[in-house]
């Protein structure tokens, strides 16, 4: 079938100027036709490829692909219109490579730069999925409403409070956007966001070498930018069958509490997860802005992990601190992994079977007023670094920089992470053995249709 | 066929104390036969595993997978004894690895800390190889020669010279000891790394909680350990099929001129690079010590690539620095990625048509006095860092900390990587774009024989 991926690229191109007016050429080389309409039968067509256009924005209730790189940016842009260019060219860019497409004009003029990086040529879609997000800063920011959306702000885009224990880096902290790519290739998930950032970054390459001056790329290229990288992340998942939970660094495996999660003997690659619960826990209704109907909020949270620490700690302290078995993700109440906790049960001594401060129980849904969400966390690791313990053994030295990008999406925050996580953050035992460096948390508009784009009903 | 993945355990068992006198079990949870010999029909059997012994250590001919986790330690044994004792340790539980398996008794006494972290209970081996080197500080440190070995210190273990433009940090710099992990999937190779640190460790942890100790775990956990991490770099290559050269992240394809590649049509998925060529240019022949031959010497260099900057470099400057066309990977004298460089032609004005501080004319064995490395690079993308670039435009500001782990394979570092790179980093145009930020050196001894140990012919 069509490599196409939208049916509208004309109407892309009179918004973006005159840039692309050189057809697009597929990664395999042959010419995109225009017009054409992209109708893929199921998630699974086209080799790999999840649809960029739909109701909600693809990466959310999409089974988890094995690489994340997650960016946040703070906007530099000096109208609303500009910024409105950006998320027009961004939204066609995201399009052409969630279908497996380089973004490069047919003319390739050697003497300008590149308009793909081109570091994937030749691979397939990779599963991508780009999922877009809008910080407080664009609403207001040091005061000021730079882009007249300051009314608009919903109400559940509120800014985290501070949180027990946290020890937040500016270096992973905020934005005001975001973009959290997904792929079974973790080089197709930093071409894309490369790619995008560079399409917003300021265009001060007045290059020398040879003579050149940058040319027009595709997208919004005019000074000073729109956009700039605030943070990046990379995280990594273990590529496990489709439909068994992955486990995190601690071993244990991690989201099988998800709302909407499907039985796993029906999950398929690829295939979206259902819809049982996810209306109720993640995904924005009536109650908010029409932009962010069918959209949901992200929050990020970066979270070191006491690797050496935890490998020396007993199994069975380990398997309290979850309140699930190692091996199995069953509760210690017995059973298998999707088997329900038994709060209620005591031990011969009368105490709970899963213990008060345990992470299960304080996560729990019926321990946080039915509080839900969908968790979308990946591993990560940054190396080695010089950590000082803030608890005992206290070690101080080099550790390993290593833990969870913990993402986490919900209808509200209020009555989701905030609601659940100020609980933990001052009981669960796990916080002996974790501490938080980053946090961020965005808006992630409804999904787009094809002749749209990211976030378009905020801007009417 | 078996799982079991060596035919001595009885004998290691031995070595290594009774900690592992319960059978081990393999991931499937079936114990493991002791006694029974694996004999790999090909490099492809047992789902994806790549024999740990052999002639040669595995990762050097074996084609690249898609991730790398590098470490690189500091020995801090008491005495030569506790170092083999740890080489055979890391023998028997980097084989267990790469067949795939985890590295945990049978009797799983929860009350001690898991023998393995288990991040990846349940995956296959993901073509997991496990290549160690021993660094210069192994034979003499600070004007020590800790261990009795100062003798037997390789002449090609040389230090590496100063390089025009390094701006080497300590905290990728150097190291007595490495292991370079590779895999297809990057929770197994992390998985493998922090195993085997794990068991190098100091075990320091009379962990307070629970009432717990630590207790025995496989192979070497005497205080005060045998070795620490000094630094860890991860990497990650797209995921090209079979026998395509990767491209790294200026877009251009990287190892077309490896020595031992075969016919691109010949390669498949996990078969070992051909022998043609490498015994020249790879494998320590009878100039070496014994423990050395069929060894290799490894050089490890971490580049940060200046992507911002080159993103809006005209792509005919960027193929006058490589000299070679990026699209195609032929040179720019004309044909396909694998037509032989013409470096005497020369344009209408006289001038070479592949320039003579391009990269590729630089590198070239004919311009090398016919020195040649096997590349085995990887691309690295440690999110964003404030950086000062010393080329124009001299930026300023957060620039993505990405780029290169170069990691070369050569008979001797002198007429290898150090007779290349000695002229690269003076004259190579690329050098524009590129810092060298970390570096290190280390003997990789010869394969591993069933029965023998890591470097066991250096300690007799």
């Amino acid at each position: 079938m069509s490599r196409c991926p939208f049916s509208t690229r004309r109407g892309f191109l009179g918004a973006s100027g005159g840039a692309l007016a050189a057809p697009l050429l597929t990664k395999a080389g042959k010419a995109a036709v225009p017009g054409m309409t992209a109708a893929p039968a199921s998630d699974m067509s086209d080799g790999g490829a999840i649809p960029f256009f739909g109701k909600h924005q693809a990466g959310i209730a999409t089974p988890q692909q094995t690489h994340l790189v997650f960016a946040s940016f703070d906007i530099i842009a000096q109208s609303q219109s500009d910024l409105v260019r950006l998320l027009q060219d961004w939204t066609q860019a995201a399009a052409i490579m969630a279908a497996g497409d380089l973004v490069e004009p047919a003319d390739g003029n050697a003497s300008k730069p590149p308009t793909d990086s081109g570091t994937v040529r030749g691979l397939g879609p990779g599963r991508l999925t780009l999922t877009f997000g809008f910080g407080p800063g664009l609403f207001e920011k040091d005061g000021k409403d730079r882009y007249g959306l300051a009314a608009k702000r919903p109400a559940a885009l509120v800014d985290l409070p501070r949180f027990n224990g946290d020890q937040l880096e500016p270096a992973y902290t905020g934005g005001d956007l975001c973009i959290q790519a997904c792929a079974d290739d973790s080089a197709v998930a930093f071409h894309a966001i490369r790619q995008l950032a560079h399409m917003a970054a300021p265009n001060d390459a007045a290059d020398g070498y040879g003579g050149k001056k940058a040319g027009a790329t595709l997208a919004y290229n005019a000074k000073p930018g729109v956009a700039t990288l605030r943070w990046l992340q990379t995280g990594f998942l273990p590529d496990y069958p489709a439909g068994e939970t992955p486990r995190n660094l601690f071993g244990f495996k991690d989201g099988t509490e998800n709302p909407g999660r499907p039985d796993p003997a029906e999950i398929s690659h690829g295939k979206t997860i259902g819809n049982g619960s996810l209306g109720e826990a993640v995904w924005v209704g009536n109650e908010g802005p029409v932009w962010m109907q069918g959209g949901s909020y992200l929050v990020v949270r970066r979270i070191r992990m006491a690797l050496q620490h935890w490998d020396n700690t007993a199994l069975d302290f380990q398997e309290s601190i979850f309140g699930r078995k190692k091996v199995s993700g069953g509760p210690l109440t017995g059973g298998g992994e999707f088997t329900p906790l038994n709060l209620d049960a005591t031990d011969a001594d009368g105490n709970p079977v899963i213990a008060e401060n345990s992470h299960v129980r304080l996560g729990a849904a019926s321990t946080n007023d039915g509080a839900r969400i969908l968790r979308r966390a990946y591993s990560y690791n940054d190396g080695l670094k010089m950590i000082a313990e803030r608890w005992p053994p206290w070690r101080q030295g080099l550790e390993y920089e290593a833990g969870l990008i913990f993402v986490a999406f919900q209808r509200d925050p209020r009555t989701g992470f905030i609601k659940i996580f100020d609980r933990m953050s001052k009981f669960d035992m796990m916080n002996q053995f974790t501490t938080h460096t980053g946090s961020a948390i965005f808006a992630c508009p409804s999904g787009i249709a094809k002749g749209g784009f990211i976030g378009a009903d905020l801007f009417t």
